[in-house]
């Protein structure tokens, strides 16, 4: 009711699927880029990070999703205090499209965010069920009809070339990621260094498959864990120094620390499983379900991405 | 760039997803309804239909999904000129809060809505894994945070109590399903009549687990073949004229004529297999998927939605 006048009838929306392009051109095309990054802890190298990205600012959209822990709280706000000094008053060619902060509405499954707590095998389970979950709640609610890529991207990357959308569309693939590392100090070498972080990139051994076979039903197999060698082949150390920058290798498990999907993907319904999918969990699920619906993931192990300083040794 | 002055911020949504309720009283509470209809033909019933729907038009957002095809470039033209009649020149209580059209990118398997043909059993897998992209493609684009309600609705239910969304609602259910009915001209009573319809609303049936166990990975479970006998209870012969209207029974498969699914439920990742999931696929495959997930699915025997007249008898 807008007082006597006629009011304005409500807004009729046409979009038509076919004329959102996704093409290894976006910049040239136009396309909208969704980045969804769920968050547990604020990193400001990750915000900066974010500043740095050469791809238009105008054509990305950030979602992010937060737990409802003290530490989520102080995440909110810190995220919130760096939002408004880049929307607000930072200069235009740094503000993003739109921003949507999500809250979860579920308990965490662990309050503590210490690394070893979080990697413990038998916590893997329940903490990838709740990321998983996590996932497809920021996913569900903020893909729009005329998003074209999705990048997620871990709120502990911290360091990505600034080209890094453009360089991976490029490669026009549907499921695409890089490699990530992890800085330290080398105390032998007396000099910083890095070494492999993510196990969840891999190729499938037969070894995993057999383990897999004689599973129950909602057994998952995890990666990285002695206890559990499925002896696959990992893109963590298939990296080569002077390897070319943009080799491809096929994958079948991908990770969700730097991904970019074509939002035609998550469409079909390629989502995170937060149960056991082929006795796969969240990010390894999504890529054994994107490759049930026909759609290849594959890993740049040359092309890299960082991780924050190892805070232990 | 605004010329000389100041340009705008870009918009910072905060949505916090708490504070999106879903309630068995949405009217109360003033709940987010997000009404989906894949849609391949037009019937000037559906929409008269949802005119009359007695749930606030203005929390309502319609989202459609049409083939590339002859027969949905024709439905596309009929259904926008009723929305165009509705939004730009009815009454304001008639208008919906928003309206998206969407185009399916892919080809559809069969171009014939030919009844016969639809359902022909070995047309049933492509067909429904081609129905299930579709109904995918149209949730991941149009579940927005604000969402607490999707009302599934295909589009050849040309008749529902005008108060079906508060009515299902009003059960608190995360999944829920009535009963569909096909009207036809009874020739032996020579007078109007009803026969049961949807299929896909069951409770599984020891029959139907033992022949998914004998089946290829690949392959699918189908409901109302003789080819294939499952003695699943279905909902569609649940009903009992004197039965008490809200009666609830739990089901195992669901259909997508009529469903009212908390947004929660898709939100953690609940979709439709476009491939076998424990043998089901589509609706039938998202009630499994949901029930893994721990969401039971409900129907309502007694609570009728009807389908347009039978054409052939
Ligand atoms: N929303 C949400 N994000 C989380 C939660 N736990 C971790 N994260 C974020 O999810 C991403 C992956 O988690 P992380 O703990 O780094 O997993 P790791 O890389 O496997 O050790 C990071 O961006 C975290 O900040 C949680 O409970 N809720
Ligand atoms: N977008 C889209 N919708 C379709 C297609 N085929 C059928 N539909 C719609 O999907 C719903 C279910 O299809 P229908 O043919 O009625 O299936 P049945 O009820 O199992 O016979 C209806 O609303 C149809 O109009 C298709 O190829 N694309
Ligand atoms: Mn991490
Ligand atoms: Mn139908």
């Amino acid at each position: 009711p807008t007082g006597g006048g006629k009011p304005k009838p409500p807004p009729v929306a046409r979009y038509n699927l076919n004329n959102v392009t996704i093409t290894p051109n976006p910049l040239e095309n136009r396309e909208n880029i969704l980045l969804l990054t769920p968050m547990a802890r604020f990193y400001p190298e990750y915000w900066d990070n974010l500043l740095r990205l050469s791809y238009p600012h105008e054509l990305i959209t950030l979602g992010f999703i937060l737990p409802r822990t003290k530490e989520g709280n102080a995440a909110t706000t810190e995220l919130q205090k760096r939002i408004t000094k880049t929307q607000k008053y930072g200069p235009e060619k740094d503000r993003f499209k739109s921003i949507i902060i999500l809250r979860e509405d579920f308990e965490p499954p662990l309050t503590s965010q210490d690394e070893a707590e979080r990697h413990k095998m038998a916590n893997q389970k329940i903490r990838r069920a709740a990321m998983a979950r996590s996932r497809n709640s920021l996913l569900f609610s903020t893909l729009g009809p005329s998003t074209s890529w999705v990048l997620w991207l871990d709120a502990d990357v911290v360091e990505t070339p600034p080209d890094i959308i453009q360089d991976l569309a490029r490669h026009d693939k549907p499921i695409i990621v890089p490699n990530c590392f992890q800085r330290f100090w080398n105390d032998e070498k007396k000099e910083m260094d890095e070494r492999p972080y993510d196990f969840n990139n891999w190729q499938d051994s037969p070894t995993a498959l057999d383990l897999a076979k004689e599973m129950g039903p909602d057994d998952i197999l995890l990666e990285g864990y002695s206890e559990m060698a499925t002896f696959r082949a990992l893109m963590a150390y298939m990296h080569k120094e002077d390897g070319l920058l943009h080799e491809e290798v096929p994958l079948d498990g991908v990770g969700g620390a730097a991904l970019l999907v074509k939002a035609d993907v998550h469409r079909d319904g390629a989502m995170f499983p937060p149960f056991a999918f082929y006795h796969l969990i969240e990010t390894e699920g999504f890529a054994k379900m994107a490759k049930r619906l026909g759609w290849q993931p594959i890993g740049l192990p040359n092309y890299k991405v960082a991780y924050p300083l190892a805070l232990t040794i």
